[in-house]
């Protein structure tokens, strides 16, 4: 039987969603945790990495359970393996799917949200989910910030948003939806769905339009990116903390 | 010259606000990073203690700057200060106050917020500043809660929401005013201010709501508390991770 699970983490501690030898990582610590339960060495299939620090709220990864007991319904299997898992990750559901479900290759859309605040004093109440950019409130014009987010929908190809490290064989991508809000405690989110992201993607996404926001580059940098290729008219690659992989959905 | 610093931290890993030998505190670090900066030995003084584990978003705290240097603006000491903090706590103002001030005594209001989130399992993305109460959302009836926090307003004897332990010469506290609001995330919120707290009064509070709310207590065990200060009407005393203290006021 093929089994899908949600996974939520918090990133701060792990190096990654890959398994690693001698690294604690997620899809380690659920292997082990689903091998041990079951009795039998499980291998679990991701939605996709996330690199050391990421955090998720609705990660997905399948694996194939060999002759599950019928005494063991599904929906106990999550308290089941989270009583073998450390408290910063856990398996929200398990659902079973068809023997052809891939939770990579049948994923049609993922929403990843970056979230920043703009202080000139660190905030250890917000440092964990977000990263700060050392300006002050005033600094940041949000319609800017909305202007470049515009420029993103579409298919497009996002070579310029992306690192250099993992080939891949198109650049091509889809956004269907880029969005930027403000909670009361001050935090902003970049909310952006697409059919798949590049390396990298969603932090050059948001450094470059945090930079834009705060005017240090127009709002059609993101035309030139798109149009060029050229990394160059790109803000930074955000650190890694401000970023959490929303959901993935295959329908 | 009298200075008053709003100090915000995550308490995660403090052993509380009140400096102890060989244990790491949150005065403790703020003491030794001013009187490095100033090289005076300064005495810090709290507008109260917090319990390890428990968080600021305004703490409060003044000392005495023997005398500063003119060319060393107020409004530049947080940053400097800051610089000489861990990540997990910092400065957020520094203003000048009258001799006679003092953050615990000319307090005027505090306010607490405690925050929970209602789960079956653990959410690694919230479970740093809120406690998971392990029933289903469907469990709770926000409406029992708001009845059984319309009790504690105003001015009664809360000697049984208190834990024994730090002797008071009065128990008799005024509630201003107590809240709950759902967050997006799904943390819930009871936000209580009054003009002084007793030992682990807003956790017992906390503990007592969350009963209420889920019917497993009636709405007015908090009158039975207030009247007859059995603490026997009250929930339990709710975990420290879940509790900040948002704001101190002195006017």
């Amino acid at each position: 039987m093929r089994v899908l699970l949600t996974i939520e983490y918090d990133g701060t501690d792990f190096f990654g969603w890959q398994i690693q030898p001698d690294k604690r990582t997620v899809q380690g610590e659920l292997t082990a945790a689903i091998s041990s339960l079951l009795g039998q060495k499980v291998v679990l299939h991701g939605s996709g990495r996330t690199d050391a620090g990421v955090h998720a709220l609705g990660q997905k990864a399948h694996f194939d359970w060999d002759n599950p007991s019928d005494s063991f319904p599904l929906d106990k299997l999550p308290l089941a393996i989270n009583t073998r898992l450390p408290a910063d990750v856990c398996v929200k559901e398990a659902v079973k799917v068809d023997d052809a479900f891939e939770a990579q290759y049948s994923a049609k859309k993922k929403t990843y949200r970056y979230s920043f605040y703009l202080s000139r004093v660190n905030r250890p109440l917000l440092d964990r989910f977000a990263t700060r950019v050392p300006y002050g409130e005033e600094k940041f014009d949000v319609e800017r910030a909305k202007s470049g987010l515009r420029y993103l929908i579409g298919e497009h190809d996002f070579i310029a948003f992306s690192s250099t490290g993992r080939p891949v064989k198109s650049s091509v991508r889809t956004i269907y939806n880029a969005t930027i809000e403000r909670a009361d405690n001050g935090v902003w989110s970049i909310t952006v769905t697409g059919n798949g992201f590049l390396y990298n993607m969603v932090r050059i996404i948001a450094g470059t339009i945090v930079e834009i926001g705060l005017g240090l580059r127009p709002a059609d940098a993101v035309c030139d990116a798109l149009a060029t290729g050229g990394r160059c008219f790109c803000g930074k690659t955000f650190p890694a903390n401000g970023l959490t992989l929303i959901n993935v959905e295959y329908i």
